[in-house]
């Protein structure tokens, strides 16, 4: 049997939707007799007022929306893990949208959000967006926003990150201390925050370490791809560039890195080691393992969620926002590839 | 600015809201004189209607809602993108539950769903599911259902699968056809119906070779996971069972054997050969690669959005629908490992 609707109880008593949506909540502008009526009425047929009809009485939609800029996605699909199991225990329903990296179709996805009265947003930034006034705009319009993992440093709400910048720091001085001189870089594209912070890390690191930085053994990962990670390190070998060491923005480039090793019959970590970055499940499957950093996803999720709740009831307290950045603890994680 | 609301041009004009709304919306029994006061000031005060008010008018939220039984999980993953991707192109947002294969957590989801008045529903059954009341209950309130991946033989609504039986026939044979005669199979739970099937394809393959099944070589992996299927490949060794092959349920057990097969020097494919299901990224990472049947994930999610468009299409002609069972491709992908 369908649900009954506010329109079925209306039809059978032969009075509008619209008293009947008021009899139901008390309205006083309706009679004691026709609220008798229809309550006696919604009673005997076991009618249970949909989400709708809460979201009018309310004004909280109890559903929130998360932007991601890629779903398949180890980090991303963890982060949505926490995200979600947070949000379901306090009875939130979650929207996922995908921003593929393209500021258009963040902008795109952020109003569709916005038009369905989420009561929040989660967002991690596209590579590509590189304005944020459509970011601005769901604070402007008095939804709550957190931002996690990519974040700007231009924009006023809270966001949950780690930091990136001594995270990757850790993963270097880790090389230099198992005797590590000449260690290359796959860095990440030119405008993330992430990719630049991991990038300043590990040149940090070198020069504190007294070891020159180089710029030709700095190599971008447009895609962050395995592929790319192979292509830069067969072009290090073909090179003849003397590196003993590779550290890569995230695993799959240096999962790439170590198969090019690997056909190229150079020992690991013997010859050159391999860092990662992420920690991906597949990092502790290959052979040999790679070394990397834990990102705790699901932590971030959850964390970015509870955050969401706290400004929430600040807002409904009437008190004003404090904008906070979150700062998750990275861990070294040492494998076989170093 | 926060978005105007109904409320807000009611309190402007000095009217109730359902009289607002009843006018944006062109009811009858609203004057014509109050109409053209609302339509004007809308327009003046750029008002656009929000999703909930689309709502009443069409009854289609426009939104659908999926439910799959883990979330860090890279097949799922695949179909998610794949619903979502179909999804935004027709302006359907989607909501994302988990069931973490629990029937309990199945239930209680699609509750939730059906609450928030979803257009349809995209479910993958849990692996704890013994009961369908629930999934039926669904079509009953009159949601379109589609059943994707992991489906149950009773459910009356249309399913996006594989045909498991067939595939998984086809890698056994494949490692017949390679020269192997002893092959063990770690298979998957006992309830799920695609586990069943792998499994009997696998018997069935064996038979029409001449080659005797042996239950003693037949492991479940219960979680599916990449430390049963190294446990079950050393359990094989210790125990020196005579096996040439290894056909597992899926990638991930597949790459336990491969870990286990290393450690122990074992040549692969030489001495043992490992064959996997599914074709996660990682099977092409791993050394040696994964052999293994593709599973188009995102192809199967598409599909599934296409039938729902179909039939929510059909209803709104009054036709009776037609459940159909469509089942997409598989192909064996040949690498390293066998």
């Amino acid at each position: 049997m369908k649900n009954l609707t506010l329109k079925d109880i209306a039809a059978a008593l032969d009075i509008s939707v619209t008293t009947v949506s008021k009899a139901l909540q008390n309205y006083p502008d309706v009679s004691e007799k026709t609220k008798e009526r229809v309550k006696a009425y919604a009673e005997k047929v076991n009618f249970k007022p949909n989400s709708f009809a809460a979201y009018l009485r309310t004004h909280e939609s109890k559903t929130v929306g998360i932007v991601i800029p890629r779903l398949n996605h180890f980090f991303f699909s963890s982060i949505l893990r926490g995200i979600i199991s947070e949000a379901e225990k306090h009875e939130y329903m979650t929207f996922i949208l995908c921003s593929d990296e393209s500021y258009e179709l963040e902008k795109t996805q952020i109003n569709r959000l916005l038009n369905k009265n989420v009561d929040g947003i989660f967002l991690s930034i596209a590579d590509k967006t590189h304005n944020l006034s459509h970011i601005q705009n769901i604070m402007n319009k008095g939804t709550n926003l957190v931002i996690f993992d990519k974040y700007s440093k231009l924009t006023t709400c809270s966001s949950i990150v780690i930091d990136d910048q001594k995270a990757s720091y850790t993963a270097v001085e880790h090389l230099i201390k198992k005797g590590k001189k000449r260690i290359a870089h796959f860095r990440g594209p030119l405008l993330p925050q992430n990719s630049i912070d991991r990038f300043l890390g590990y040149r940090k690191a070198l020069e504190d370490h007294g070891i020159e930085y180089n710029k030709d053994l700095v190599f971008i990962c447009d895609e962050i791809s395995n592929r790319e990670g192979y292509d830069h390190m067969q072009t290090i070998l073909d090179k003849k560039l003397d590196v003993d060491a590779v550290f890569a923005v995230a695993d799959l480039p240096a999962i790439g890195a170590i198969k090019c090793l690997i056909e190229n019959n150079i020992k690991i970590p013997e010859e050159i080691s391999v860092m990662g970055f992420s920690n991906w499940s597949i990092s502790s499957l290959i052979t040999p393992t790679l070394s990397t950093i834990d990102q705790p996803g699901e932590l971030m999720g959850r964390k970015a969620f509870q955050v969401f709740l706290e400004e929430r009831d600040a807002k409904k307290r009437k008190e004003p926002l404090v904008f906070k950045k979150y700062i998750i603890e990275t861990t070294l994680i040492e494998r076989k590839s170093t």
